[in-house]
This record gives C-alpha cells, structure tokens and sequence, in this order.
C-alpha cells in the first residue's frame, strides 16, 4: 500500500546541498534487500537478474526501484532510484533505474499495488518457452492458489499468461497495459517473459513476496508433473 | 507429549486485564518458529503454506496452533492461537486461527500426539496428484522407514493415504477421523490431501518433525525413483 | 589419524566420581558436529539418519560415534558415546550408540581411518537400488575421481560396490570385512547399502568429509545422466 | 581490473625476515574467500574442486591463486598462492598452487581479467560429456545472456566451448591459449572442460562471479530442457 507523501518528503538533506532522495524509504529499502537476499539464495535472482519496486505515491505516480546491475543477493541502501510515471529519475545524481523500469510503471499505474516484484528463475525462465505457443500456462486444483490474494478455493483456474521477450521495453510495457485493461478478462496476478521470468505484485513487499513464491511455486510443480508423466 | 495444565495458565496477564492467551507457550512457540524457519528453507512451507501446533491438554483438549496467513519462515510469538475441540479460540482478542484447525484437532483427539505439522512441498503436492486414484503410496525397503517410531526393519510396507483436496474441512476432518479410528487398519504416522501436503505428528515437536522429514524424504525417493525408470 | 593416547585419557572427572567418557574430545565432536549441520543442510542426514565417527586409538580399537536418534542437524556434545572394538561402550552412563556402530568398528579395524562417515541421501538411497542386481556402480572420466586420496587422473575406473540391506548388522559387518580384506581387488574408498546411503572414511575428519561430499556428486551425476539420456 | 603495483608491494614483512608474500592482499583474498562460501553452498565447488585468482599485475604477470586442495567453502587467508608467468610461485615458503595454475595464466595473459574462476558443477560436468562431441552447447533466446558484459540482445548467441579433460595441463593451457587468440572467432566469455566444470573470468571479481552464475543458470536451463521435452 502506497506510504503517505509525508513520510516520505522528510527534511533530511545531503551535504552538498541536494536533499538526499532515499531519505526516509530506509523501511521500504530493507524489505527489499531481505527479499533479494531469499531470492538469490533460492537461485531466482542470481547473476544480478531481478528488480524490486515499492510504489511511493500515486498521484503523481513515483516508485523507487532497484538501480541496474546490481547483486540481488546483497543490495545495499545505495542500489536504488526513485523514478516517475516516465519511468526517469525523480532527483539529480541517481544511479540508472533498471532497463526495465516501465514495466514496473506500468503496473502501479494500473493496480493497487504497493510493491512489484520480478524474478528470473530456471523454471520461469523454461517453462515461459515451452509454452509460449500456447500463450500462458494454466493451473488448477492446486490448493496454494489460495495464497493468491482473493482466490477461495483449489477449483478456481489460474492462467499465467507469456509475453513475448523484446528489448522495446516501451513495447512490452504497452501490450501489458493492455492486458492489464482488457474489459473482458484482465490478466490477473502477474505475467511471465518469454526466456526471461515473471512479474507480480501486492498490496506490500509482504503480499507480492508471497505471491512470487506461489507462482514459482506452481511453475516448479508444473515442471516437476511434466518430468514425472511425460505429459503437461 | 502434552505439558502439564498447571505449567500453561500462569499468573501472567495483560495490562488490560485479559490475561495474553500465549502467556507460558514460549518454549513450545520458539520450536514451531525454528521449525518453520527450516522448513520454509527447504521450500516445504512458502507462500504463507502449512500450519503447525502443540497440543497443550487433551482433557477438554487444548492446542497452540498457528494463526492463518502468516510467514512460515519468519514467524513471531503473536502468530499463534489457543484453539479448543471446537477448532475456536479459547480467548478473546486472538488472531484467526488457520482454516485447517479441525485436522489439527481430530489428530489430537484420536492419537497422542503432542505436535501435529502440515507441510506442502511440491512432490507431496504432486504425488498426492499422481497417486489419487490409488488412494495411496507404498514403500517398502527403505531404511529410512525405521525413522518412523515404532518400525524395525525396512521390510516394513507403509501406505501413505491420500485424502481428496476440499475446501469442507469439517467433512474433512471427518474423513480422516474415521480412517484414524478405523478397527481393521487404521491409517498411521500420516496423511497426504491431494494437491495441498501432508500431514503428521509426534509426542513432540522433534518427533513431529522427524517425521515430516522422513515422509518427505520418502516422497523425494519415490518421486527421483519415478524420472529414473519411468515407473512408479 | 587417530590422535595420541595421551591426549585423550586426561584428568577430568565428573562431579559424581565418574569421569567424562567425552572430556578432552572437544575438538573431534565439533569437527563431526560441523560436519553434520552441513550434511543435514544438504538433505544427506535428515531425519535422525546417519552416523558419524572417530577413531581414537587402535590397539585397543576406540572410537568415539553418534549416540543413537539424534538430529544431525544440531548435534550437541552429549550426543556420542565411546565404544571399543566390540562395539559396547568404554564407559559406564553412556547414550545408546548406533545400531550401525560395528560397521564403524569393521573399517577403523581394517583400514588407517582416522574418520568414518555414514551419510544416507536421495541419490544413494534410489541409486543403490537401482543398481543393486549388478553389485556396484562404476565411474570413471570423471575429474572429481582425483579428490579420492590417491587418484591421480580421471581415467582411473572406480566401482562403488553395493552390500544388502539387513537388521543383521554383525553380518553385514562381516561382509564387509571380507571385501575390505579380500586379496585380489579389496574394496576401496566407501561403499553403498541398498535403499540405505553410504559409508566412507578418511585419514581426519576433514578428508572423510571430502570423500563424501565426491561420492554424493559421482551419484547426484550418474542420476542426472540418466535423467538426460536415459541410459545408466 | 588488475590492482597498482605500489599498493601490492608494501613494506610488511614477516618476522624471520621473509615479507609475507601475502601482506595487503586481504580484499582480493577475502572476495576470493566469499565467492568460495557461496559457490559451494550452490555445490559448485565441493569435495575440494575448484580454483579462483584474481590478476595482481601483468607486467610482468602476477596472480594470487587458491592454494590445492583447499576446502572452497571454508578458505582462509592463508590458502592462497603468489604464481607468475610460468605457475611457478614468486616468494619462497608457499603452498602449493592449484594442478590448473597456467590455465588461469593463460586467461589473465591474453584478456583483460581482473579475476579467474573455475567452478565444478554437476551440470557443467554431465552436459560437457554429453555435448563433447559437438565441441560446444549453443544458447539463444535467453534473457541471461545480457549478464555476460558487453552483450545487448537475448538474441545474441552464445557458444559454451569444450575441451577435452586432460592431466596434461600445459597441453590444455596451450589449445585454450591458441582459442583465445583465435583471429577469425575467438573463444569468448568462458569455456568447459568435459567430466570437469567451467572456467570463466571478468574485469573483477564481482563481474567474474556474476559470470559463474550466469553460465550455471544457462546449463541448469538447458539440462532442465531436455528434462521437459527429452530435445536439446
């Protein structure tokens, strides 16, 4: 949920003049680099793969998201930007935001999320190819995707819907907006990236951690039934 | 092995007068906490999964029993709930307890056990699958059966039942009551719910875990058994 | 290499007039307590499973090894018991040790062991199954081969043998014994117990480690092998 | 990103007189050591396996490298060696340096390596037997392959050469050596020794490390590939 602007506007201020723009997202910055520690350690974001956001406020949209290049295993303070609806630093003297910063723009503009999450797993990373003829991957009968927030019961299907992998971020970035709008059936949950690995999100860093997990999940079960019967 | 009554209601109480219902549990708690903390390691737990308890008294029966939604891999002394045979809280101001509460109950009214634990990994999940119709899984000539208290000898043929996945859990518990209570051959050491986990106990904690140990390692043999041969 | 007698027989006793069988062994518990947490980490000793031991003198045969049913995840320094070449305690109030403690005694008899190590993994459990009718399993091209002391090139064939599980510990001892002593082509490095693990040793705790972790990757190999090809 | 000459030469000295040949080394050695924790955690470098360097200067060229037989995953400071040109160590009273010492040579010889690093997977050992005979594993269409400095597009392909195992170490520096400078297509980013694991480099040691994990995550993708649909 995004923090009040209050919070996040403090009167801290660096020593030459320019307020420091991290200032008072320390909070927000940990919960992110506890999550990048768990997830390098289960090989989802190793090889400096994976950006993690928090969305600041709405209206104008402003997130601060991990800056590019960065170790996902042991981020420090200093490993993030802030970034508008542009997808631009928000305050001079940042380092570069993650290549694919629109991505996460995209999705605060378009959910209630507080936090946005991308991972790049083995599975995701496979399965994403093996059925990307098919558009998406389906679940049902799981009983973790209950865990998905506002799922009820095991019977509910799940479609986890495969985006073409491309450099044109902007590109990407408005096939999934359109997704994420269609008046008939909105993608829902999250989205994966054909060779690359998924997005999600959640209300905070809390609800979209646990929703890379039941995703990852579910792929890691989907591919361990595959090798068990052949069939998917 | 249940701890006596008079260690569990102390003279602690809140400020606002009601005494903390979890007032005494610490040494039962901080083993469920390290307990989740490996299991949630061992990817046995993620996504908020599972559920954990003590039984603290069985006449009227009493258990500590995790509270519903929480991190299995990072959870604090108030993620907890005393709940009674009905599966309610025993106290007022408690958090929600887990949805499946009522296993949790019927295992502490028909075995004694002193912890019952509910994992769900994603072999338990998909062998659970591939099984069902079977209603079960059988090993035999694996040592690691001896780790099951009471077996001697690895020649000893353990059928690990498989319940259908419902979102009734009273009608569930019902199911594996019977099957608990059953004359002939009733069910032992633990059960498996299709697509959701397993299910098995202890006089202790430790027991309890040994145990979910074992049935998982016995899954993962079956399973690594499965892609080697192409049989079950 | 089995330390000096000297070290070992010092002049703590206990309070009640009883030395302590383990004082003066500090170094040797850790060095196994260490080994264990890994081991356990790994998923090669969960469960309670496995044993571990060192060799404290040989004539007459001591050792000092894993007291029975303890987590080898959290190995504490009252969880092994001193036993001599008959496998019965040294000292009177000792933990029960292993049930496999004469197959520790029947290689520090018949080999310069300073450490003998019994781990009992996935890989090994399946793999000595599915090998069992052809007696062993042979690895050769291999690089890691060369951590094995002794072996000086990949192209050196090794064939881990296999011995049947049985409760009969004394005669499956002797069966090893025999092979061990055999004339012609004497077993070397470990060997596996069908639907059991493996047991292997070394000079110190440290290269009995280093074997094993080379014998678990020679099989977590020739398992993945078959899962890429399908042949053995 | 080789280091000044003035900060390597400094004026401790060890006190029989001999400088310790190590002296101001510690942040190379420490991230050498860190590296090791982690890469053997994955079970990249167990049993022993594996070495690391990082290039001191190149003119004349100077490495420090892991001494052999060390424990990866426990290095102290004192595990390293100081080598030249010729493998040989530049200061008296060293330990032995690793069998593959003039592979690093040739790779800080003829890149522009700050740091080495050889790692001993169980899928770099089965995938370079089973592609040997086609010299090489092609990998396309991976988002990953951006982690490998200097490449732009997951369109990008990449070809992960193999050479033939050999203890003739000299023999396999000279045919990687004649690779590296190969004028029409020379060998780039890393290569795999059949049976035996992977060797690549970068500018430092952090960007050596992200192209371990990159390369691993590629094998890990691929070996799971032909898990899925039996294909390569």
């Amino acid at each position: 949920m995004p923090v009040s602007t209050d919070e996040l506007i403090g009167p801290t201020a660096g020593s030459a003049g320019h307020p420091n723009p991290l200032a008072n997202l320390e909070p927000h910055l940990d919960a992110l680099r506890a999550t990048g520690a768990q997830f390098y350690q289960r090989g989802w974001s190793v090889g400096t793969s994976s950006n993690y956001s928090v969305v600041l406020r709405t209206d104008p949209l402003e997130l601060v998201v991990t800056a590019s290049g960065k170790d996902k295993g042991n981020l420090s303070r200093d490993d993030f930007v802030r970034v508008a609806a542009d997808g631009r630093p928000t305050a001079p003297n940042q380092p570069k935001s993650s290549a694919e910063t629109m991505l996460h723009v995209v999705v605060a503009a378009e959910r209630p999320a507080g936090a946005i999450l991308h991972t790049h797993s083995p599975w995701a990373t496979e399965l994403s190819q093996l059925y990307f003829d098919e558009g998406g991957i389906e679940f049902e009968g799981y009983e973790m995707l209950k865990g998905l927030e506002g799922i009820k019961t095991h019977q509910r299907r799940f479609r986890f819907e495969i985006f073409d992998n491309t450099q044109d971020i902007p590109h990407l970035a408005e096939q999934v907006r359109r997704r994420l709008t269609d008046a008939e059936s909105p993608l829902e949950y999250g989205f994966l990236i054909r060779g690359h690995g998924l997005y999600t999100w959640g209300r905070d860093v809390a609800e979209a951690r646990r929703h890379v997990e039941i995703l990852e999940f579910l792929l890691e079960c989907k591919a361990r039934r595959i090798q068990l019967t052949g069939q998917r």
